[in-house]
């Protein structure tokens, strides 16, 4: 969908990384007439100073009294009692979405909550960072990247305006089942930022000068906010707890073959995972 | 030591990323009248295109016979019987490293297999990439980088001739035995490679689309060579196998926090992690 897309007051609930960064897109690129930000008062003063809002409020339901699209970029574990605490507020047809990691959760909290005439259509945007607050937030952080959208049993015209709204922002959209995106993102984003963790939480300190850029890398993601991510594992435990059970297997693969001095198998081992590695 | 260091001629076996790097910090430092390089011939020839060696030679023990301090850089698992089947071609003085990852298992296998007033004193620099092969070596890359040199009963002369060769690269130098190295880089660049390739492993391929710099970051290691890893991983089978044990009880700390819903416990874990990756 390339149409132009408008929308005459945005709120943005949660003015951090994302957010901020969804405000500044929607600046530079012109789609909203006014922009209304929700947060705690020293967030939205550094907000202001950015030219990232029109107008700021810490209330959430005057936010929604004013909408016409709501954004929600709060942690995914209290999103559902935020956005349903304050969409009786809203008026008939104003369309509410959000950044969560975890979707199926937010969706099944979310049943019988919304007034008439008010939708909920789950987004997430791939993109981010370790880093949080609207010091970071960046017009370009969605610029080519990937957001799912998660319906479930929304209006197919609710569906098709948020994803409109993501394309505006540059982003490339693709729709999945909040069961499915949680499945997918346990693999391909919850279970790295696990791994990431364990292993930064092995290394003994004495030996932090003998960590090169491989350690660093492989670790960055343990830098990320830790209330943020025990909210999502915890959103996702099921999805997260069996992408977990098939890295241990494979971990004991690598161990078994490694134990047993088997010089080839381990390089088979290598050599699949450099082939899938390439792929990306 | 900031004193003058000079080569007649340093003979460098491999000439691949960490060699040729060597070449090209020695030509721009001027640090040696001579560099002789050792490898395939299609290796040389390109060496000798990017302008980084005086004469080539695929003889090991040629380049042996000319040099006055040779520079190993060939898999850890092969490197003992590499330099124990030229060493004997060295004039007595002759000093010989290396740039292995591992180093116990190479200081066992070349106890007495050198001649008399040849001595080898292994290092280890903490700088490389998952990319090979001479297109990608750097004059700068061991700049402002960790050097770890592991005597093994070497002559206290030899040591300082080695540590001042790498200061005259622009590394910093640490001096620990060959064990010590083992274990701690076992925990510090072995297991972050170890951990990467399984994470990629379990990817499947059809999610591949889903992932975003969090993934890539992680799994960056898994690009590398899987028969230098294989080497790598075998060469250091005893620290590798405890270090991945303490990495599999800590998952395990993770995953019981999340399958008990014991947030707390999460977000503790979480915490400890961070404060380990932000100190790096």
């Amino acid at each position: 969908m390339t149409a132009r897309f408008h929308i005459p007051t945005l709120s943005i609930v949660g003015v951090g990384l994302l957010g901020g960064s969804i405000a500044l897109a929607c600046r530079q690129r012109g789609l909203a007439d006014r922009i209304l930000g929700c947060d705690r008062p020293e967030v939205l003063t550094r907000a202001r100073e950015r030219g990232m809002l029109d107008d700021a409020t810490t209330d959430s339901c005057s936010a929604m009294t004013q909408a016409s699209f709501a954004v929600f970029c709060t942690p995914v574990d209290t999103l559902p009692d935020v956005v349903g605490g304050c969409a009786f507020a809203c008026r008939p047809g104003t369309l509410l979405t959000d950044v969560g990691s975890t979707k199926a959760e937010i969706a099944r909290r979310l049943v019988n909550r919304l007034p008439p005439g008010v939708s909920f259509v789950g987004s997430h945007p791939l993109a981010g960072s370790e880093k949080a607050g609207p010091d970071h937030a960046r017009a370009d952080l969605f610029e080519g990247k990937l957001v799912v959208i998660t319906p479930a049993g929304d209006p197919p015209a609710a569906v098709s305006t948020v994803s409109a709204f993501w394309q505006a922002l540059g982003a490339r959209v693709e729709t999945m089942s909040p069961e499915q995106h949680d499945e997918a993102l346990a693999m391909t984003s919850h279970l790295p930022h696990l791994v990431a963790s364990v292993l930064a939480g092995v290394l003994p300190l004495e030996w932090k000068h003998l960590t090169a850029t491989g350690f660093r890398d492989t670790t960055r993601l343990a830098s990320g906010s830790p209330e943020l991510w025990r909210a999502i594992f915890q959103c996702n435990q099921p999805a997260l707890l069996t992408a977990a059970a098939e890295f241990r297997a494979h971990f004991d693969r690598f161990l078994d073959a490694l134990a047993q001095g088997d010089g080839e198998r381990l390089r088979l081992l290598l050599e699949q995972s450099k082939y899938v590695r390439d792929s990306l």
